[in-house]
């Protein structure tokens, strides 16, 4: 686990080491430590800025990122037609309601769905030929959350990241979207975390998604139907929330299937989400044929490494 | 962890130390050392049947029994409309569809559902008004399948459990069942796990669900439209299945929501969901009110002591 620090990446756990600080490596496990280990280690990386020991600090360009949590604890939480301009192409495109909800629409991901910056999407056409993406803001839970209330919400949120909610609209079942959205490397997960600390207000940020370079959505996290902390209110009302659950908070319009004619993606595809003051998570769309794979998120796209993956 | 035997309960790490094999005291960890573990532990049980070390067997009666997988890695598959009569029910009360699926409906229930014999189910007035009970055959995964062929999906099952798939009829959002079905507490699970060498068909079990010693369903998992190997297939061609993954196969008719007039769960009531050669999971019903919890599943009904959980 690393913090970026300009253009490096300071390894934390041997920064800790070198200030006596037994700072983890692993992503799930600081976040377990609580809201102390971000400032202990705030203060820390402020103390050694400029002058790393030697051990420490990597070119961010030298160092291959991978999901910044590999594997959640439980199903990541989506929230489905959080937009209402997207409540308007999912009506028209994909037979949901055409009112704004009422209430959050939550839906599942598997953990087997995470794949980090520079992996490939998997493209089996032998189960979709409507591969879709959608740009969105991911909120990290930062503490166990059981009946929030939503004035102390924010004080549960660990950070930001990016989530490409790729789905397969003609995987849908019965109304149920898991099998749409719940295939492995259907979570696109980075490329970093940033804490809550350094996001002044997580509802006033841009957001888009490119696939090949051209735009496909550009939107603003101001125009969330249900904000961060209502949705925190919603879920932990009747589900634990755990430290580093991940909440995705929905997709701004410009989805494949909302476009006419519709679009979608297909092996050789590049797709690029962003989210203003996060970066870029940029991934590939690759076939797969049907061979076992190796291990849920294990293949590796054509990254002839020309650029780093973040 | 232990083996039930007769009406014992054997302590299945104290049996290994005394036999030099190092079985793991943990359901997961067992799971993943592979089919080899269930028939090297089944050959140490017939070896010192009747006559065990001195603190490696103790009386069921004595045993609090937990859920036999207290925190699954991902969360439960859950499959929906999986018996004609079921469907029909479903589409006459809660607007399902009312023809057969033509492939097996998926949701998830987070692996914050899961409580163990005995445990409450939470009823909490101010979420729902309309809690449900569904007794299924559960199938726990022994080994990691992707893309498996129907063929092959048998050999890859470890056991079989009762799940209760507890769900709150009246919180279905736009159509998404998570909300309804992915509650804290509603996945009772248990009381025991049957490894799959000791049942000889799993399609063709009784099954059925009392509430209050009254009973609401009784049906056959011959009954099943989607049989294990398809469900097996079907997840897998999409969704990486791990050692220890649940699958919840779905439910017969006699839903509270299929009844009339139509019935729910109150705090008070005890529901028995049983399945012929695993046993009786039965759980009470509790109130909640707006305390916040210590942590999932982590309340206790009022088990008076009167009588063992399994």
């Amino acid at each position: 686990m690393g913090a970026i620090v300009d253009d490096l990446v300071i390894d934390l756990q041997r920064l800790g080491h070198c200030a006596g600080q037994a700072i983890p490596g692993d992503m799930l496990d600081f976040i377990d430590l609580g809201p102390n280990a971000v400032s202990v280690t705030a203060a820390l990386l402020d103390r050694y800025r400029g002058q790393w020991p030697l051990d420490t600090a990597l070119p961010l360009a030298n160092v291959k990122l991978l999901a910044p949590i590999q594997r959640p604890r439980k199903n990541i939480f989506g929230i489905g037609l959080n937009y209402a301009e997207h409540v308007e192409e999912s009506s028209r495109s994909l037979d949901t309601i055409d009112e704004l909800p009422k209430q959050p629409v939550i839906f599942s991901k598997p953990p087997t769905t995470v794949i980090g910056p520079g992996e490939a999407i998997e493209h089996n056409e032998a189960i979709t030929r409507q591969l879709d993406w959608e740009v969105e803001l991911a909120v990290i839970m930062g503490r166990r959350a059981s009946r929030m209330d939503e004035a102390q919400a924010m004080e549960y949120v660990f950070g930001y990241t990016i989530i490409n909610d790729i789905s397969a609209r003609d995987n849908r079942r019965a109304g149920q979207w898991i099998y749409s959205k719940g295939q492995d490397t259907y979570a696109p997960l980075g490329p970093v975390i940033v804490t809550a600390d350094e996001v002044v207000e997580p509802h006033n940020l841009n957001l888009g998604l490119k696939v090949n370079g051209v735009e496909k959505q550009n939107s603003n996290t101001c125009h969330l139907l249900f904000r961060i902390p209502a949705l925190i209110a919603d879920i932990s009302a009747a589900i634990t929330l755990e430290p580093g659950d991940i909440i995705a908070t929905g997709t701004p319009s410009g989805v494949g299937a909302g476009r006419t004619p519709q679009e979608w993606l297909w092996p050789g595809d590049v797709v690029e989400a962003w989210v203003e003051g996060i970066g870029t998570l940029r991934n590939p769309v690759v076939a797969v044929g049907d061979e076992p794979r190796k291990g849920p998120g294990s293949i590796t796209g054509d990254n002839n490494g020309s650029d780093r993956h973040a």
